[in-house]
């Protein structure tokens, strides 16, 4: 039977820490539920993690963390989005708790004026916020609206005050339901990199995010419950060393002893030995796409629009745009 | 004696209420007291309202409101922006309760995508914020620095949250022992467009500021005291028509009945004819400088400078430049 | 017969200098053709100035200079945007000259800074930019797609280059065989601020415009054709100041000698006096609607809109959106 | 004697270009001169390629390139800064032809939406700008003042208009005697990534800089002298890759067979084995740091004030603070 330990390095992503943590063993992680389905070009991966052990071993709190993976997004495929955009959609449904029936509060972590940590901000700016309208409406709309408020703390900049603080503020103030939080991720594979949406019903957790995120936010923390929407937006340029080393040792292996000491140094010794030898030059650089502007709007576009869906089911698409 | 009736017009600055309620009369309006002086280029008026006659008459609340009147503001001369700071940067300290010595909020109002609303998120990006740094600094430092958080809610734009609720939320959260609350100002006479600030210890109450305050920022909303600093960035459509006429009608008082007629009719009676003409017509218009952006800025400079100043009496100009 | 004089006074509109020049006339201006049309809600004026006797009366060039009112846009109703839309496209296609199979560059002139002053830029953003993609299109699309440039030299900032030359210099590189020039206007009548659009086949012209345009753009200066697009975003002071005394003297007439020896002055010396008295208070000064920001997008939207149908007549509307 | 063939890869760095070409010779490559400096912390290396020979096996044109390199510079020391800014007036004063005594145009290349390829813009906002301003400074300014004027021509965003063109076109209206274009650059080494400043009196040239530069900038397509101010802001994951192969090889050479069989291989065998393995998965993708905004802004206010400083060396620094 595998002997499992607890994850050493940090991921933003359940299906990371899994699959880490799973390593070469055959059986799933103890107290830990994994799913898989293809929704067209559409992986979805549930992980459910449900108990004391599952979430010491992952790293991460007991809940819900679905992954949508869609490989081909950086190429920049108009159906590609749209059916992210409708799978994500019914995925932030499902996971809206049902008594939620009052008002939605999005926050958009992140700072606008880092391109790879602005998605959170762009999100903001596209949501339908509907909360001030209530007294303008007519009856017949008022009744189908939801209200929503969204804020992004991190575009008002270097303000003193932690996002916790402020959200926590805004929440005791306004009493929503229910707190949405969406975030750029920092994932280890270089597939995810902005190619994958994960949504968890457990709020966000300190250390999460490209930026740094010193406090979380959770049910915990600021009393609602908080669904986390995050997209993987860098990756660590630590991964990329440790990717290229692993490729290359596979193409060289018939020929060298490399892969052969590597293998048998195992896993985690041989990253402790990159991580000695590579940490100081490599990190705190990330890798990003090229394209990072551009690809951080569309999928800006796509989380927007799924969330104005999910959160207005009872509005005509036409009535928003 | 004179028989002063309450104000019927809305202005922002306690200096012209003063003025409209006093008309010709000999005497000050009873419950205010005024107080002027002249500093170099800057004249200083002190308006006090200390009893509930004076604040009934003056449709302002009991405190202390100084403005600071610098009329060839516009010319953007920077020996002018430095009298001015220098002065503010005085009446500022002036203003602030003794029993503050813990962190300072200041809080701009406004929207920083129309211009005349962009003062207060102006000088908040000016502001320096130290609230966070108390970890971080050298012992000595950390000393003689006061911790400053800055918040510009309106840069978030259409939230669905009304500004009160987002700083009564980071307030209770933050526990400031002092709010400073920035605003930009409508004013009645074309004399304090961008050449006047009004620094008050009454907070800011509904109703004020260019663009839509629904709600004041006070001690008896917030809970902490609130130092309210605003300067004229408009001037109402309507004031420049009266002043028009009334100009107009001086110079030609010699040859015509029509002054003797307004004269006739008594201030109030006259404006109110002029508001039943041309009330709809230029209602909700307003009148700015063309050099609007530029003296905004310049404003900021001044307004961002004298609070640094005055917040932070034990640091060296040359420790945060 | 009318002794008709040049025109003393300054307005970017031709329908205003057309007013003003025939001032009480019963016949038209020599050299001048108006043609009035009502299409819904959009009243369609159309002046010609076709001598040069007519050209020296009205201080504009020969040409054509057609005006679109919509007194209601400042309501911000959408049915109305929608019939400017289709009103302009129109225009716009009928200006265009029939020799124009190639390039056209739109400029978007004016300073992003400065709210009333940033229509340009605005409509820049939202242009279908399409020269950059010719050899990246299927051949089906190509061929039915005008190359479009768009450039808005204000953005670029103090840049110590005169936007004429900016301007003149991207012409001569790039070879556009029209140039459509959008800016913002000063007008002097409240009724067409953000109410009026101007489309005159004269090209730009010195003095014109909210900021300082010193230098025109039109076919002498550039070399191919300019098309002129403007709107109305501020009106000067002085003419709020003017209509009020007129107005309200109006209102007097019957009680009051004021009317009778302004009517006496007539209406040039009139205004000579109120120069006079006014200038130095009101000169330098506008007026824009309170909501001018949400105002401006909502033109650049229509006047976007219009320039991509006018110039993409066999692109599917669906193709770009 | 060694045996040196083209450079195979591309770096926008000549200093890196003579190390690769290089390699292990222990000469130096033939039309090529290397000269190092010390001063302070900042490393100065000027490459001159002075033979067609040596501009063929470099890839680069005939003349000269200085590096300045600060490996530091990312740890936000205000003295590095100040050295940096010191070295770079005195080199860029070296670099511009004696014949200069006219306009300087300062281009800042790139796109501001993104952040590492913003650098050129940022400089551009804060150059002093005074061509326009000769007219208005009193005569013992003008004297001594140098017209400067200041583009970016990337911050329009899509135009439809390539930057050369748009140069050119700006150029051939206004005449100035030297064009000075600051970009954003790709180095191979990580040292260099926001440490190396590179100043060639050569122009910028196809390929170079971080977005698609598809046309350079030099005497040749613009007709006036070009010097280049280029600074890395990020480097290819590529590289990384190959670097931490690289230094994971070394730490095992003992052991490992891999270090001998890769030595074997020839650097530029095993650099092209790494393509093929690595680039499908790489390519597209570069490394920044973290911070790499608050380091463009650093680096911004390096270059601008250097550049403000070498041409303006007349005015007093306190006449533009």
């Amino acid at each position: 039977m595998a002997n499992f330990r607890p994850i050493q390095v940090t991921t933003d992503m359940a299906i990371e820490a899994r699959d880490i943590v799973r390593g070469d063993a055959h059986e799933e992680v103890p107290g830990v539920r994994v799913d898989h389905k293809q929704d067209q070009q559409v992986e979805i991966t549930r992980v459910e993690i449900f108990t004391d052990e599952g979430a010491h071993l992952m790293g991460k709190p007991q809940g819900h963390y679905v992954t949508l993976d869609v490989p081909h997004f950086r190429d920049r495929d108009a159906s590609l989005r749209q059916e992210l955009t409708r799978v994500l959609t019914d995925q932030i449904k499902d996971l809206i708790p049902k008594t939620v029936d009052n008002t939605v509060l999005v926050v958009g972590l992140g700072n606008w004026n880092a391109t790879p940590d602005a998605l959170g901000p762009r999100v903001v700016e596209r949501i339908l916020v509907t909360r001030h309208l209530s007294d303008i409406v007519p009856d017949d709309i008022k009744e189908r609206m939801r209200p929503v408020a969204a804020v992004a703390p991190g575009v008002l900049g270097t303000t003193g005050i932690e996002t916790l603080d402020m959200i926590k503020g805004i929440v005791d103030e306004t009493h929503p339901d229910l707190v949405i939080a969406v975030d750029a991720l920092a994932a280890r594979s270089l597939d995810r990199l902005l190619g994958s949406v994960q949504i968890a019903d457990t709020g966000i957790h300190p250390g999460s995010g490209v930026g740094n995120r010193r406090q979380g936010l959770s049910q915990e923390s600021l009393g609602v419950p908080v669904l986390a929407i995050g997209v993987c937006t860098v990756v660590q340029a630590m991964s990329i060393a440790e990717e290229a080393v692993h490729i290359l040792a596979q193409q060289l292996a018939d020929d060298v002893k490399f892969y052969k000491i590597l293998e048998e140094l195992g896993e985690s010794n041989q990253k402790g030995l990159m991580q000695e030898v590579l940490a100081e030059r490599l990190g705190g650089l990330m890798v990003t796409p090229k394209e990072i502007d551009l690809l951080i709007n569309d999928m800006a576009d796509v989380l927007a629009e799924s969330l104005n869906r999910a959160l207005q089911p009872h509005l005509d698409r036409s009535e928003w745009a």
